[in-house]
């Protein structure tokens, strides 16, 4: 049975992981009969946004283990106790969160930074030649950990998001919201998903299923 | 195109609709090419629930239509607005919140009652003959809702929550969670789901993905 880890960052589309790219993701999973684990920064979140208006709701923390608990249905545990050698793949969902609360790229773009206990498990992975996925706006998490490492991956479309990828050294694959891209070199497997706002959720579970398909042939 | 009237109440399993129940309906009316509308209650939750430990936040408010824009991605209107001449099918998904905030089940068993808003709405959707389904716990609400209207309805096993439910003057169906029962005389359509806690991702999906599809042929 292949173990995988999946590393949540709340839970909501504004401030933390895109809920149903991580529900798809647990469900590909759960298809393929995979063992799964999800960790979360026990943290909070860089801030707390009203889903409904859009508004920062400045007075509110919320801390991410907890909320990505709502997710994972209570079986969250905390990122620091991500052990590499315990996991045959790695999968990290999407959502604002991932750009916010896991790295600065929301604001940093290729300048940005990853939060050091992930960028230490996604090299770690990366060393050891053990897959890694990532998805809609995740796959920046990843570009910006194996800064210069050459990766293929995708966003979706090409644009600024993808161009702030390519600065960190690696390559921008457009790729339709149905598909995956796999840099089988690299192990690395990517989904645009969400990052096509207006896509059909039925298509970001299918380019969901294929990249989490695609990271576990890819163990 | 099938109209279908989704109603959630928060965004977690503890104390708002079960994300991964809400979003394999969304997944299912999306495959199936519904046109949804997510509705909640613009009211605060009965309780924030910490879903790593379980505990009661006593401090904390949460509105249940603001956190149900996680979910919705945005689009999710209060359920005051809720016309049923508009939708072909009404459909609530289950968690804890259902039997909390939309009803109180949760306390009061078949003695208990549903929200007025959507007593309202569940009565004439049965009423004017377009089909309801209920996922999880959430037959409980449209038990009390229907009193003594001789449905057949599943919560999965039989136990204290079917007995519960056949007070309330239904009978009770024990069903797989891969499957759903399809009551076509009074049009109602209900299945498990996580009401069978230790169930498989993809088992969920696939009871609830039969539901939808049971709900929109009945239209």
């Amino acid at each position: 049975m292949k173990k995988v880890a999946v590393v949540l960052c709340g839970s909501g589309y504004r401030d933390g992981s895109e809920i149903r790219e991580a529900v798809a993701t647990l469900w590909a999973l759960s298809q393929e009969q995979a063992k799964v684990q999800c960790f979360a920064p026990d943290a909070a979140q860089t801030d707390v946004v009203n889903c409904l208006t859009g508004e920062t709701a400045a007075s509110e923390k919320r801390n991410m283990l907890v909320e990505s608990a709502r997710i994972a249905r209570g079986d969250v545990k905390p990122l620091t106790e991500l052990n590499t050698a315990d996991f045959d793949a790695l999968i990290i969902p999407g959502g604002f969160g991932a750009a916010k609360n896991l790295c600065n790229f929301a604001s940093k773009g290729s300048q940005g930074t990853v939060r050091p206990e992930l960028a230490n498990v996604i090299l770690e992975f990366f060393e050891k030649k053990k897959p890694i996925g990532a998805i809609c706006i995740a796959p920046a998490i990843v570009a910006l950990a194996l800064r210069d490492k050459h990766l293929s991956l995708t966003v979706g479309e090409n644009g600024e998001t993808a161009q702030e990828i390519e600065k960190c050294g690696q390559s921008h694959k457009a790729t339709k919201v149905t598909d995956c891209y796999v840099d089988s070199q690299n192990k690395v497997v990517t989904t645009g998903a969400y990052m096509f706002g207006n896509a059909a959720l039925h298509d970001v579970f299918s380019g969901i299923q294929k990249c989490v398909q695609g990271v576990l042939k890819l163990t």
